[in-house]
């Protein structure tokens, strides 16, 4: 229902008109004249006597800490040596993972249909949606279309979600270390985030109890990254039971990003969090941009899996409703959908996935035998987590001075685990070239053995 | 500044676990485990004990008009008489309107170039913003890469220009008719709408003293929509300078929804509102959907004019976060932007309006004979407003009543300007094929006819 409050109607006849005659603040009279037969007021109250155009507070408080910490970073790499950037997420950026030509091939297909320049649905065409459903659905957590809803990226998808089950006031649980647009959307709309911990001694496994004593009754989603960014970390089966035993403990639906699903090493196996409930709702949230390996054509996805139907017509319907503000993803990429996703060969998928074990276990190998550092291997994503024993490092204040100085010394760039809110930790992105990454983990073994010192009593009593 | 308040670090040593231990409403009592030694309570407060999943408010609150009014109508077609729809605001749905071969070219060409499939920066390449400025800069105007933000469609934009500007309990106002979606997201974010009147009977100008009367202290944004839908109508040079005027006197900075720049009839012209502009800041509003005929392809801009630097670097700032938060437009489209631009040739546009003109002369010559319509001829864009006097029909209520017998008898649909705020009203989409207009033309006057009641003593009596 429309609420009325919000609407001054002033489409009619004098006498209706909406605005009370009264003078605000006593600063200026208000006096009547007859226009057109109707009586408005002639002044306006209180006018503004200057320009002052502030940003709204939504838009202040849309903070993108990545953004604020590297913004705040000096960062003047080294003349003497090329600058290699293994902070960036995006796969494509050095030229070495191409995406398939079948994707390719499917776009152009599209564009020559002609078929695809009107406007969609707001959640997508009925077709690309049914692609989506029979290409992710499984006995254990079966998709119609209609479970289906694209949207403008996996971003867009994680804002639908928070936005159709959060109200200002309540509270999410978001994985730390964990992927900053989670709070970045929750903060803005007046939505508290707790953040529950991973533990990098159990392979970036939740830990449980943290988890489930933050939980509350204003807790109204539980996100769940898996595969991980920033960690790489992938949950075992049995783990993520164990986290959907606490979600339905305490009636807290999941919203379980999985975009990096299926980018898994060989051996590893990541059945969908969905597949392994019984009776809580999961919105998964996924897309075309990391398996695809085309981030920048916004193509993404929410998964309604809800076995006892305790989201109803509600949930559905507000993601509906939420879905028509902007409308969702670019139809040309809607159009390629469905061949994209039955066209693609597996040898695609293989072929990023080995390259992107090989290049983790390079990097994992160098980096654990450096002085100092605490790599831990991942199992899928794209990413690497590296600890940085601060206790060794003095000269450096924490991980955002020691990444800064890395650039200055070795220009080497690794984002500062505090972006995710996770000091002492920087993140490699294992998908450069592997040459770039032999050489960059030669300089960072490079720059940590000249900083490094042993631990002694002294030092560690300078650190009080 | 990161809002502290807004987040529970958990991420230490025990003892600093955030989560108070009192027990909530009594409910259940909180004690302590030793957990990796750190002390969490072990049992959540107030735990939620049934699924309970509710719609957030803001879901709740999106509200589609369009969506709200379509969705309550019978709307059964004569069996007999093929479906017209000249309700459908998007060009492209009956083929006869394709886009230009040139914009087709240049998708082909962003898809081969491999060169545009990862992640464009959150406001768009500079090289397309550069593009968009070139193509809309003028000597009154002048805009630089910088000035643009290209967005997931017009409708993005426009989303984000009130979500920069507007607090909630702020005011912005709104033209009347107008475009349903500035309330949708205005009220979704608990901003108030004032909706300003346009006057039929002086072509669709704004009634500027009701306009003004409606300014207050917390009115944060003035939109403009020129040309308008639903209207088809273009403000003369004259009327937009005295929309600036109160606007300058008021201090309101202006939302220019000006998507369907540059589809006015021969021998109007419409210049751009910011080319008039002296002081006002005017954040415009555009986008490819409809004068290059592929609204499904969701590119849109905004264009920031803002002569004597009233926004500052605020504004600026905040579009930009804004921005961050779901990314922007498919990057195969960014990339094919400088071509779409510089290649469509004069010839396409021009044959777009000429068509539009022709067919909204049809409409217009035909409906003004018929007893108890009233056609507004419109100037540009793509739509025709038809005025019903429901004193001659009586047998209904309003304007909903009397399209949906429309679609009953004679399987034409209008939309009811009940969905633009504006009762009494139909709108015409005029983008449909000649045969189909004329057609459509001719059954709304025999649908007329059959229901024109001359105005009597008596029927008058009746209305009261
Ligand atoms: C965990 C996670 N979720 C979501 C996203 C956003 O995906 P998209 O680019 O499709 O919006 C990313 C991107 O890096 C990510 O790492
Ligand atoms: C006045 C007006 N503004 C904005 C839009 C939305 O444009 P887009 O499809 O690019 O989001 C429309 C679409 O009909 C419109 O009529």
């Amino acid at each position: 229902m429309e609420s009325k409050s919000y609407l001054v109607q002033m489409n009619g006849v004098g006498g209706k008109a909406g605005v009370p005659a009264r003078s605000l603040n006593g600063k200026q009279g208000v006096h009547h004249v007859s226009v057109n037969g109707s009586l408005y007021p002639a002044k306006a109250k209180s006018r503004r006597l200057r320009w002052d155009v502030k940003a709204s507070d939504m838009a202040n408080s849309t903070l993108n800490p990545i953004r604020a910490i590297v913004d705040g970073m000096k960062l003047t790499p080294n003349k003497d040596k090329a600058m290699i950037a293994l902070s960036i997420g995006d796969p494509t950026v050095f030229g070495n993972l191409p995406t398939d030509e079948a994707v390719l091939q499917a776009m152009r297909d599209a564009v020559d249909s002609h078929k695809f320049n009107g406007y969609a649905p707001s959640v997508g065409y009925l077709r690309s949606r049914q692609a989506v459903a029979n290409f992710y659905s499984c006995p254990e957590a079966s998709l119609e279309a209609e479970d289906v809803i694209l949207t403008s990226g996996c971003s867009q998808a994680i804002e639908l979600v928070i936005g159709v089950l959060c109200n200002p006031g309540d509270n999410i649980l978001v994985p730390c270390p964990g992927f900053s647009l989670y709070k970045t959307l929750a903060v803005s709309m007046g939505i508290k985030v707790k953040l529950y911990n991973l533990l990098p001694e159990k392979s970036w496994e939740v830990d449980l109890q943290h988890m489930e004593s933050l939980i509350d009754e204003r807790t109204s989603c539980l996100i769940v990254t898996n595969p991980s960014n920033p960690c790489g970390s992938v949950f075992s089966r049995d783990h993520v039971q164990k986290i959907l035993k606490v979600a339905s403990k305490h009636c807290v639906p999941i919203l379980a990003d999985e975009i990096y699903s299926d980018m898994v090493f060989p051996g590893c196996s990541c059945p969908s969090i969905a597949s392994l409930s019984s009776d809580v709702p999961i919105l998964s949230c996924g897309g075309l941009a990391k398996r695809w390996l085309v981030p920048g054509w916004r193509m993404g996805w929410i998964l309604i899996h809800d076995r006892n139907d305790v989201l109803g017509s509600e949930i559905r319907q507000g993601l509906v409703k939420l879905s028509q503000r902007i409308l969702g993803a670019c139809t040309i990429v809607q159009g390629a959908l469905e061949n994209i996703l039955n066209n693609t060969p597996q040898s695609f998928y293989s072929k990023t996935i080995s390259f992107l074990k090989s290049n983790s276990e390079i990097c994992f190998g160098e980096l654990s035998t450096v002085p100092g550092l605490n790599p831990v291997m991942p199992s899928g994503a794209m990413y690497l987590m590296v600890g940085i024993d601060m206790d060794h490092f003095p000269g450096f204040k924490n991980d955002v001075d020691f990444t800064e100085q890395l650039v200055t010394e070795q220009s080497v760039f690794c984002l500062p685990a505090s972006a995710f809110e996770y000091p002492n930790f920087f993140r490699i992105v294992v998908t450069v070239p592997e040459e770039m990454m032999v050489e960059a983990c030669a300089r960072i073994r490079e720059f940590c053995q000249r900083h490094y010192r042993p631990r002694s009593c002294d030092s560690s009593d300078l650190e009080q």
